[in-house]
């Protein structure tokens, strides 16, 4: 057999979170919370299920969620989403991305990307011949240079792949980046995909600066959004994506022969549980509070950071450690010291090393702790 | 922006629903139960959630999950999967065969279909840029002919796609239809995709051929099953494929980056309720008496047909009633008499009119027998 993607083995999370398990260490790798969702969103997909919502969802999702999430990107964003037309569930925003990226993605077509870079995006390019364009942020700003990305853009260039708040460096993009990135796409046929499935997860009163607040960003983008993430619920697999109309009908034929549908009963659950914006909207508050636990109990360890703006991850730089590389100081981590983490370099160009790891501190105050307690003794 | 599927608009399945709500018809059209799954299964699903698997299950699936299928398909079809490298959980058997044909299909590969065909199969190999090879099979028992088969094979046969039992046709295939299957296919490296999503729903003492109880193609084989189908739960979306080592590396490495993985309670559930085999042994009497009562209540009307030997569909040819179209009766029939069901020239080459309707009688006996009264006034 030929293989399509040669070069491709295991997700790094599938690899660190076995090696937690397998060393027993606490798992601060994958991407998931260790506590759990609210006992009544729960109840509401029983109830969902006992009320019969078990067979086909509409394949575009359940049509009061829809309307759920625009209200909610009508109050948040300002921006109104039809949600006939331009709002479709999908089975976890990671099959939103790969079927944007199948749905418009041909051979020779140029995608950029910032690196370091969530896992899926390349893979799914290079599955459709697409060309990967990277562009390398550099730590500990991870900060994206508009003057670089404007050289990159030319008449292959099919789309530009952003993310805020940003796996794995827990950056944000400010207005004036949104702006900048407006100014830049005007007048191309380029399409933006903006993965923002942290959209909820962001700290010190900073707001998300979502690709839907700006008109020139908004009427040529994919928005992706996890539930995931929200409501702590990452293995049920439910997300969303909004898209003008236009782009929204060609995702559909693919979406359609993908998955077809996403899950009914917890369709029904989530339309229920988003009828409370404080669900949502507590989530700022929430993280904060175990970023800055985390942040607190570390803070005389010899690892050194910038706080993270968003999303439910922290990096730490252990340069005054060891110079190890990171993938072989993550795997002498979880094997010697029980705890598991994310080596960044995985996610750069190049596999280009700067002595970081990510931490995810979506985890109970015992866990951290715990976990403090360790990289201290480091 | 230029579109990867220009001819594709929405699946029949979404139209003729939709056409049956609005016009307040019965809706025998989109395969699916109108009663209710286990409420055993329910509370199994409500105790997964409860017990906190609420996270991300393995990309494979949950180990507990693979091993029951590794033993129900060791029982049944005499075949040995490993639950480690050769069993994936799907989110529904249609994105199982999606990354099937996204792993392996590349521009110029020929794919060698059987129409009528589950209409996901064709703009999957197109989005690919494979080359569709059609066969169509002849009503009213739309066997197929190996010798046609066996001169549209060539070196750039990349992939046979069959279906048993068969939808829309209600068909299934021999022991002798797969031995020649096998002969044709030696010493080639055709992959075989076997879609048998209706496994359990086979009725007449008939047993169900899968690919997997013959080693000459089990061996080159992806096997994708449903337990949406098999657990009158369509709108959870789990599914499951089986393949060779070699064929599931390859599909697991799009896996990972579509879905990444599948909704994990409900996985939690289905171990749980495997365990009991009449769970699933119990379907084909269970469905054999819906079959037989649907084409009793129906025997005097003015439909023919030959009874389904397999899956929750039965055609009927209406030749005796008017020569219109079957797009424009089935049309006629939602609107008029309040009975929808599946034109299946949309399946056929060519569109290809054969007078006939598929009917699900996946349906209560009330709906059954509603259904059967205004097709017998007609
Ligand atoms: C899909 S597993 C990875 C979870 C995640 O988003 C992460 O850890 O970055
Ligand atoms: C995915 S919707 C179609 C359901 C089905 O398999 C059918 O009706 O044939």
């Amino acid at each position: 057999i030929q293989s399509k993607l040669p070069e491709i083995s295991t997700t790094i999370f599938t690899i660190m979170s076995k090696m937690a398990s397998a060393h027993n260490a606490i798992n601060l790798s994958q991407g998931f919370p260790d506590f759990e969702t609210s006992p009544k969103l729960i109840e509401l997909v029983h109830q969902g299920m006992q009320k019969g919502y078990n067979q086909y969802a509409p394949m575009q999702g359940l049509s009061s969620l829809r309307e759920c999430i625009a209200e909610k990107t009508t109050e948040l964003y300002q921006k109104k989403y039809d949600p006939e037309t331009e709002i479709t569930i999908t089975s976890g925003a990671t099959q939103a991305i790969f079927t944007i990226i199948s749905a418009f993605i041909k051979e020779g077509d140029e995608v950029i990307i910032f690196k370091p870079a969530y896992d899926s995006y390349e893979p799914s390019i290079q599955l459709h011949k697409g060309i990967v364009v990277p562009i390398q942020l550099k730590a500990p700003n991870y900060r994206i240079d508009w003057k670089i990305v404007k050289e990159k853009i030319n008449p292959k260039t099919k789309m530009i792949i952003i993310n805020t708040p940003h796996n794995p460096s827990g950056t944000i993009v400010s207005e004036k980046d949104m702006l900048q990135l407006a100014k830049l796409l005007k007048g191309t046929d380029i399409i933006l995909l903006s993965d923002e499935v942290y959209e909820h997860i962001i700290f010190d009163q900073k707001k998300h600066q979502s690709a839907a607040k700006f008109s020139g960003l908004a009427d040529r983008a994919f928005i992706t959004s996890s539930f995931g993430k929200t409501f702590h619920t990452t293995g049920w697999k439910m997300g969303y994506c909004l898209a003008p109309k236009a782009l929204m009908t060609e995702f559909r034929k693919v979406h359609q022969f993908n998955v077809f549908c996403s899950n009914h009963p917890i369709q029904y659950a989530l339309a229920e549980y988003l009828k409370s914006p404080e669900n949502y909207l507590s989530l700022p508050n929430f993280y904060q509070k175990k970023r800055d636990l985390f942040l607190s109990l570390i803070k005389d360890s010899r690892f050194t950071c910038t706080p993270a703006s968003g999303t439910y991850f922290q990096l730490l730089n252990y340069s005054k450690i060891t110079h190890e590389d990171d993938v072989a100081f993550a795997e002498r981590l979880t094997k010697e010291h029980k705890i598991a983490s994310i080596p960044v370099s995985v996610f750069n160009l190049n596999h280009q090393d700067d002595n970081v790891l990510r931490f995810c501190f979506a985890k109970n105050e015992d866990t951290l702790k715990s976990a403090a307690e360790i990289l201290c003794r480091i």
